[in-house]
C-alpha cells in the first residue's frame, strides 16, 4: 500500500493588495518612533528581501473557514471521490476565524467542523478536527493524516490550510507587508500505485525560540495595549530557518532513501525570497551540490506569505499547470517543508 | 506491544466560585428581557439540573498555557520520565490563551509550544502541537498519540487538555455558571505490560449540528456586538448527547472485545449531571443491563465543567484516591468518553 496525495485545490482571494497599497501607511520601529526613510524606500527594500510585489486579501465577508471551504470543494473534485468517503478532515490555522473589523478569534465550533458542515456532509464517521503548529501545520496535518492511514484509521483524508493574515497585522509594523490570505487542500488515499508519501520529519524548537513569532501589542502606542498582532523577531527567524532548515530536509530525504540527483522540485513555504534561496543553497551545499535550474517553485512575488495555505496552494498551482515554467510528473520526487511559528519545522518527501 | 498512561496529573484552579457569587447578576433572556424569576430560583433550579454547586476559576495572572503546564508537570512527575524523551506534547484546547480582561485568543505560538518551552525541554524531536475538537479534544489527542506510537512514530507521548472558559463567559448568560477552567494531563508510553488503550470510537455530528455550541453575543443588547462569549443550545445539545453518546461508547466496547461486566469505571465528560445520568441508563440499557454503583466518578458538584480538562483530571484524582468512594486497580477496564462542540463524540476503552 502507497498513501498518495489524489486530488489538490486551492483558494486564491480576489482581492490584490500591492505594495503601492502601503504607501500612506505610518510605519513605526518597535519602540514607537518614526523611521528616517519615507515609505516608498522602507517598500523597495521590503521588496529587494522578500520578493513581494503583491499579496492576497480576503474579501470582508469571508472568513478562513470559508476560504477553506473553497479550497476543500476544488480538491474533492479534482480527486473525483465522494466526500461521503472521507475519513478525516484536518484543517490547519493559527487564528481562527478572524471577521473582519474584529479581533476576536472565532475557535467554536473548530475551522474543521465548518468545513464539513458546508460540504453537507452527513457521514459521522468522517473525523473533523483542526491542528495549531504555525506555518508548517499544513505539512504537520498531512503526517497526521498520513499516519492514520497507515494504521489502518483512515483511508481518505482531507487535508486543509487555511489562513487569514490579513485580520491580524499591525499597521504600524512594516511587516504588516508580507502577510496574505488564502486556502490550499488535498485528498490523502490509501493507494494501489506505487510512490507517495516516503519520508517524514518534524522537529519543534521552543527552548529559545518559543517567542521568535507572537502576539504582540501595535508599535503605534497610542492604540489599545490589549489588542494585539502578529509580531517577529525577523532577524532572528531568518538565522534560525537558514540555520536549521537544510538540515532537516536533508535528514528526511536521506530517510527517504531517495537520491539527492532525483529530487525535481522543492515546495518550501513562502515567507521570505532570500531566506529561501539561502536555505536551498545550503540544503544542497549539503550534498556538494549546485542547485538545480527551476528546482524551487515560488509565488511569493504575487501571493505574499498565507501561513498553511502556502505549500498547499503552490503544490496545486505548480501540479495544475498554473505558475509559469514549473511542472511535476508522474514519478517525479518532490519535497514539502516548511518552518515558522512555534517554532516548527517539517519535510516530507513525496514521490507522484 | 501495548499503550498505557503511565503517569497522570491535572491542575485544579485555587479560586472556588460558589453558585451564591452569580447571585447578584444580571441574567437575560436570548432576547434581552428579563426573566421573570428571581436569581435564587434560577440558581437552584440550575444546581437541581447540572448538579454543579461550585466551580474553579485561574488566577487573573495564569493563562490556560499555565494551567496545562502545571498538570504536565505532575503528570512527568507521576510517570517518572524524563521529559526530554517525549515525541509528542499534544495540547487540546479551544479557545487558547485568553488572558483575564481582554477577549483575545492567543495561539501565537501554540500552546504545545509554550509548554514545552516551560517544561524546559530541548529535544527538538519532541513535536508540540495544539488540537481543537470541542469538549472531546483531550479523548481524541490521546487516540492521535496511540496512532503515532502504534505506527512507530513515537514511543512517549504527553496529552493534556486545559482550557479557561471562565475568560470567555457572558455574564448575562445563565449558563456562564456550567463554565470552569483547569487542566489534566497524562503520559502515554509504549509498553510491555498487557491491557492499555483497546479501542477507540469517534464521530463528527456537523450536518445539522456544528453551531450547537458557538460563539455569540451577550444577552445584554447594549454590550458590544463585535465581542463574542461562549454560546449553547442546552436542549438541543441535552437531546443530542442523550440520544448518539450511549451508542458511540457501546460500539468502542463491542469494538474492543470486552465484555460490559467487566467494565468498571467510566469516565464521562461532565457538563450536566442528569445528561450523563441519562446517557448512563442508555448506554446499559442497550446491554439490558442495569446500571452498576459507582460506574461513573463525577467531580462536577465542585469542579464544573472544564472542557476538554474534564476527563483527565477525573481520571487524576481518581488514580490518586481524590475522589469519595472512588478507585481503580490494575487489570481494571474502564471508559474514556466524551461529547462536545463540533458537534463531536468519541470513547476510548483502556485497561489499567
Amino acid at each position: 500500500m502507497s498513501i498518495k496525495i489524489t486530488g489538490t485545490g486551492s483558494y486564491v482571494p480576489a482581492l490584490v493588495e500591492h505594495n503601492d497599497n502601503f504607501i500612506e501607511h505610518e510605519f513605526l520601529n518597535n519602540d514607537g518612533s518614526q523611521f528616517e526613510y519615507a515609505n516608498d524606500v522602507i517598500i523597495e527594500k521590503f521588496k529587494a528581501i522578500t520578493g513581494i510585489g503583491e499579496r492576497r486579501y480576503a474579501k470582508d465577508h469571508y472568513t478562513s473557514s470559508d476560504l477553506a471551504f473553497f479550497a476543500s470543494e476544488k480538491a474533492i473534485e479534482d480527486a473525483a471521490i465522494d466526500p461521503e468517503e472521507l475519513d478525516y478532515i484536518i484543517v490547519a490555522h493559527n487564528f481562527g476565524d478572524v471577521r473582519h473589523g474584529t479581533v476576536q478569534s472565532d475557535l467554536l465550533p473548530s475551522l474543521a467542523s465548518r468545513v464539513k458542515h458546508s460540504l453537507r456532509i452527513k457521514n459521522p464517521k468522517c473525523v473533523a478536527y483542526d491542528i495549531l503548529f504555525g506555518c508548517p501545520g499544513w505539512v504537520e496535518a498531512l503526517i497526521q493524516a498520513k499516519a492514520y492511514i497507515q494504521c489502518g484509521m483512515a483511508k481518505k483524508c482531507l487535508v486543509i490550510g487555511s489562513e487569514t493574515l490579513s485580520r491580524v497585522i499591525d499597521k504600524h509594523d512594516r511587516d504588516s507587508m508580507i502577510y496574505s490570505d488564502g486556502a490550499g487542500a488535498v485528498v490523502l488515499e490509501a493507494s494501489n500505485e506505487e510512490g507517495g508519501f516516503l519520508a517524514s520529519e518534524t522537529a519543534s524548537f521552543t527552548y529559545d525560540e518559543a517567542y521568535y513569532l507572537f502576539f504582540g501589542n501595535s508599535y503605534n502606542k497610542e492604540l489599545c495595549r490589549d489588542t494585539r498582532y502578529i509580531k517577529m523577531h525577523g532577524r532572528k527567524i531568518y538565522e534560525f530557518a537558514a540555520t536549521r532548515v537544510p538540515q532537516a530536509i536533508k535528514d528526511c530525504l536521506d530517510k527517504s532513501g531517495e537520491s539527492i540527483d532525483n529530487l525535481k522540485k522543492i515546495f518550501i513555504h513562502q515567507a521570505n525570497e532570500k531566506m529561501d534561496e539561502t536555505i536551498l543553497k545550503r540544503f544542497y551545499r549539503l550534498y556538494d551540490r549546485e542547485v538545480p535550474e527551476n528546482v524551487m517553485p515560488m509565488s511569493i512575488h504575487k501571493l505574499g506569505n498565507s501561513s498553511v495555505a502556502t505549500v498547499p496552494t503552490l503544490f496545486d498551482m505548480v501540479k495544475h499547470g498554473k505558475l509559469e515554467d514549473q511542472e511535476i510528473h508522474k514519478g517525479d520526487v518532490v519535497i514539502f517543508a516548511s518552518v515558522g511559528a512555534g517554532m516548527n519545522i517539517n519535510a516530507v518527501v513525496y514521490k507522484c
